[in-house]
């Protein structure tokens, strides 16, 4: 990937690859009892899904939500509103019902699998119905040293594949992603200010909701880490290593591993789309299988999408992470592939056709 | 109502009298393991739901969906792109299972009703599943003549009211309006005109689909009815009543009695928010019970959703119609609920909060 916008228009992106298959789908969306193209972006959804899935049957069940979480070092420079022990605290209130993403997810029939990559919890803690493969407890801070060494960015990667190779054995037709970790919007920032290539203050925002001077030293805490590293701006995988977080890591390497199982990937918010922005910086064709839930209130947000030429489903101005935007985007997928398979056609219902 | 637009911010409406509720439901809110009103618009949903029910526990269920259809006298003049033969046509299959208000609804459980309140089919055809309740086969051409009698709006808004009492006695808490009807956008641009006191070119579209030559005939259509109406632009009454719609007629009833109901109102799109704007000028509280479900393709629908100061959820290129838009957008409601109702507090999930 350059790091120049990407040039095709990925607000309707079908593989050139299945081409056939996105125009097969037209041609049945067309036949329905609706006037041709009236579900707008729905309709486009369903086609997309078509494309990622290569065939005239798109499908939104079985899913996931896989929840990556970690622990970044840089909250020593005092950047997050919330205090670190949250992470590991939010892992149990998720797994027992009590967060967003629980609530949500089952709401909306949702597998929730949460795994923590990276958090301080002592390694000896385990915590039902969350799979610890902590790589290290908690990132270094990226203003002092690189966040993390090559070996251990390639186990978060690999973590990350893993999961979605199991999911792939389960059938899955469509993945969410989200995550957890105080601190993490800092090192998301940091990420894309690198691969944007634009000024940390364009780029960086409150997070969970730090105050003037907080988001100040979040901005000098990117600055220092950037100036620090050097990292290429053309290589994502390098500066993911020096300022990303372990979730973020794995997040890229699910996204790298969606592809090759022809699996959708629904994207969350801000952290999600720099794990997007990472990976497509390693196989700019991973931009395929994306899905853009929402456009959040982070600050920045916009930019990544724009970036990558997502379009979201949603701009509610939501800013909660832990994939909440992308579970209430979901229902949209799942009204899309309701629609191209259970509406009847002009033909079957004897409903005459526009005027020729 | 004065035709200017509202002043009050109805981007988070409550009603004056359910302050202190809407207080109460944003204290619940903030003490939940989220940062404070990180979830946005749909925070602000559930409030709007606690204000309109009155109580500090919002519901989406039990819900329905009412369809109200009507033919239009002004097809005479050419403008649309479908034959009125397709009112009657989609009635059959709506009630059949093949339209998107019967796979959307059947998909998110709600309630299908579908009333014929004016459709061009026989009086002795009986579909099942539709309530005919013709108040006459089609309104009037309204370039030559009103649309309606003012026995037969009367009629219109009663049937409108009498399905939300008959729903209120069902406990349905939220009540999603969608239309069906050819022609129809021709005479809710003629209704927006004449309210908003803007050129009829600037909010007149192409419905479901007329050529340029089809838009200029149904400019012009509006035009000359409403330069023979001479309609009051503060008497939404009058205005319905000359240029409108047996179907838009029962949905503004319908919106008039929801207010009294305590029961929310989702809009769909375009001809749906002009029988709001006609409910609003006749009773302005109205507007406290109506959620915007989405803004759609068709030219003007903003500018309707600007004037009455709502914000819609979506933005995703709709214009189908028939309560579509709506039904895309409910889960959105359904996720402000659950989050609600169902995640843990900092307190009861041992999670740390902000940093004081």
């Amino acid at each position: 990937m350059s790091n120049q916008p990407c040039e095709n228009d990925f607000s309707n992106p079908v593989k050139p690859e299945n081409h056939q298959i996105a125009q097969q789908a037209w041609a049945h969306l067309d036949r329905l009892t609706k006037p041709p193209r009236s579900l707008g972006r729905v309709e486009e959804i369903a086609v997309q899904l078509c494309s990622i899935q290569k065939i005239t049957a798109p499908q939104s069940h079985p899913r996931s939500v896989l929840i990556f979480a970690g622990d970044h070092g840089v909250c020593e420079e005092n950047i997050s509103a919330f205090p670190q022990a949250v992470t590991g605290e939010m892992l149990k209130n998720m797994a027992g019902g009590g967060a967003a993403v629980s609530v949500l997810s089952k709401l909306h029939q949702v597998d929730l699998i949460v795994i923590d990559v990276g958090s301080m919890l002592p390694s000896d803690v385990t915590i039902e119905n969350v799979e610890r493969r902590v790589i290290r407890a908690g990132t270094r801070n990226f203003t002092k040293e690189a966040a993390m060494t090559d070996d251990e960015i390639r186990s978060a990667f690999d973590i990350g594949k893993e999961f979605i190779r199991h999911e792939a054995d389960k059938n899955v037709k469509l993945v969410i992603l989200g995550e957890m970790g105080i601190g993490n919007t800092t090192s998301a920032s940091a990420i894309s200010a690198a691969i944007l290539q634009c000024p940390v203050a364009d780029i960086t925002g409150r997070g969970t909701g730090v105050d003037d001077e907080g988001i100040q030293r979040k901005i000098s805490a990117i600055e220092k880490g950037l100036a620090l590293h050097q990292p290429d701006p053309l290589n994502g995988l390098q500066i993911a290593t020096r300022v990303g977080g372990y979730e973020i890591a794995a997040m890229a390497g699910a996204i790298l591993e969606a592809r090759d199982q022809n699996i959708a990937i629904l994207l969350d918010g801000f952290i999600v789309t720099a794990a997007a922005l990472v990976a497509c910086s390693i196989n700019p064709d991973c931009k395929f299988n994306l899905i853009a839930s929402h456009s959040s209130a982070e600050h920045g947000h916009k930019q990544l999408l724009d970036f990558l030429r997502l379009k979201p489903l949603l701009q509610l101005n939501m800013r909660l992470g832990e994939a909440s935007g992308a579970l209430i985007a979901l229902p949209i997928i799942d009204a899309a592939t309701a629609i191209y398979h259970n509406m009847a056609t002009f033909e079957s219902a004897g409903v005459s056709n526009k005027k020729s």
